[in-house]
């Protein structure tokens, strides 16, 4: 009987190929593949890497292009597998036993396996009936646990909602420990916290390319922080995590990013047309959105699931146990036609 | 003051960015990048990639090609960024506080590192004066301190020297605990154990894409293993953990891995080639190879090192300190000119 890691048999494994829908809402992906022109750009680039040579200056070259950006220095930047790595490895860093994560729900459902991975105990913060955070019982609840660890996904994953940045501010100035803000969703809000790293010691924020920059593929995202946070935070890298196909093309869509902006402008001006239409549905409740996706709940939202399902769109349903998740769908924003594909089957079924 | 994870502090950091050489045979990486039938095939598929998704079947698909040309099942291969992510999380996997992890030195230096990272103690096991493993030995050194994970690198890195097959067998059939052979090089040695994992539950075997696949700046590797074992060991891999470009390339290189054999034919002859041309440098040890590389111990080991970064080769050099290394240079094999190059380099300084 070979011996394993203490626990490591309660980890839940990953390995299910996802369904592939013809209309595909249910992962908050943006809809679109590259901009024809940064894509181009991207194969020229990929069409002269050395395959064969470890990643080298690529991986500080993304870091120069992203701490010229917001006016920070290159050591308060560090590269991960989509922000997904960013968040394990915090967790990690700031982690192991006897340490305490506090994280509200429902939100990100990865954070409880993050905090287990780490072998540290995730504490749960209940969102409000709405989907609200209350700053000042949060706060007390990140004193009152000793936690070693706070994180806030802002906006929210799955509720849509975000703290505007006093907000955000408050909770950085008020608890001694980390905080990690992620900010996956933050370029449908326009509202980042970046500018309050130089403030605040214990705040790094996580971002990544995977949403607004249409990059889940590559698995690209990164963190901000003081220097002294993302030395220590470093140290649970291991050399070459990073491939050099992923940071070649981060780079140039990086250099690109103004190709995305009129998506972005597009994807929220869709957002809120679908909010409104979806809001003149009887029986359905439409919650406010700062992201690429509108969460919506119904009575009927099994149905709703299978029924879409059935015409080949796949969109997000909750488990009845996930906390505050019961009866709630949430819809990723595509195309213009998409979207209207998506409203006119969900509005034949539940107007019928 | 943040309060980071026990011991994180004494880990290492890795941000450097190495120099390129006109020459590079410093990384055993392959000096040529890929073929042109390949390239432009890994292109072609790169360009029809939805980068906007999140990886999905890109994933499955490598699985079941590497699975099928081992007659083995899909559920027994798992994919990782590169053989050291595979080892980085066997390491967690059979890791953690109070559990030890054997290996030989001189060997992979990261074998230490992970040890660490995985809050094990690492024990080193001392090769003999010829860089030889003694089998009986490493034995009773893992019974001894009763170990919960046993690595071998096979061929062995950085000295070049390999274990038969039945020795492979007599450690795996002779210990109790985990057992990870760390393959590398094997297609320059052409004796895998994977056969063996079918006979052996504690065995595991690591391959990656970077050396004879010449895919370094890809990150790819993989382990096979029993099912078993590889539904313990994905449990320490979260979702997404490997990107889509990656494994599309990997995934062409591996279906037309045949046009790497001339490439593998011509560096083991040209292995052999420069061996003996070494040989008759009078003062210099050459140590016999079943890699990519070649190691050497002379007394001028590092004054040829520096000769040879004046002239913009670089090699490997190790630390005086690094165990059993001391005025040993590795050098990579390269493409015949490159060699030619390297060699009539070492030649003038040292018959001079």
């Amino acid at each position: 009987m070979l011996s394993y890691r203490n626990e490591l048999d309660k980890m839940p494994s990953y390995d299910g190929v996802e369904k592939n829908y013809r209309i595909k809402v249910n992962a908050n992906e943006s809809t679109m593949n590259l901009p024809p022109l940064v894509e181009e750009r991207v194969l020229n680039r990929l069409a002269m890497l050395a395959f064969n040579r470890y990643p080298n200056e690529e991986y500080h070259s993304l870091v120069e292009q992203i701490a010229k950006n917001f006016s920070v220095d290159a050591s308060q930047i560090l590269l991960g597998g989509g922000s997904s790595e960013i968040i394990e490895k915090v967790f990690h860093a700031f982690g192991g036993a006897g340490k305490r994560v506090v994280f509200p729900q429902p939100s990100f459902s990865m954070y409880k396996i993050y905090a287990k991975a780490a072998e540290s105990e995730g504490i749960a913060f209940n969102l409000d009936a709405k989907f609200d955070l209350d700053v000042e019982k949060f706060i007390a609840a990140v004193h009152d646990t000793n936690a070693n660890l706070a994180v806030v996904c802002n906006p929210n994953n799955p509720t849509g909602n975000a703290l505007t940045l006093e907000q955000v501010e408050k909770i950085a100035a008020s608890i001694d420990c980390a905080f990690l803000l992620d900010e996956a969703y933050v370029e449908f809000y326009g509202r980042s916290a970046v500018n309050l790293v130089a403030k605040y010691p214990n705040l790094l924020v996580a971002r990544t390319f995977s949403k607004a920059y249409g990059l889940a593929g590559a698995r690209v995202g990164y963190m901000i922080a003081q220097a002294e946070v993302t030395r220590m935070v470093n140290k649970t890298f291991m050399p070459y995590h990073m491939n050099k196909l992923s940071l070649a093309t981060a780079d140039i869509v990086y250099q690109m990013r103004d190709e995305f902006v009129p998506r972005l402008q597009m994807i929220i001006a869709e957002r809120q047309r679908i909010i409104e239409r979806l809001q003149k549905i009887s029986g359905v409740e439409v919650f406010p959105s700062n992201t690429n996706f509108v969460l919506i709940r119904l009575s009927r939202a099994e149905e709703l699931k299978n029924y879409l399902e059935s015409l080949d769109i796949g969109i997000r349903y909750f488990s009845p146990s996930a906390f505050g998740l019961k009866n709630c769908l949430r819809i990723s924003i595509g195309t213009r036609a998409e979207n209207d594909a998506v409203f006119d089957a969900i509005n034949s079924l539940l107007t019928n």
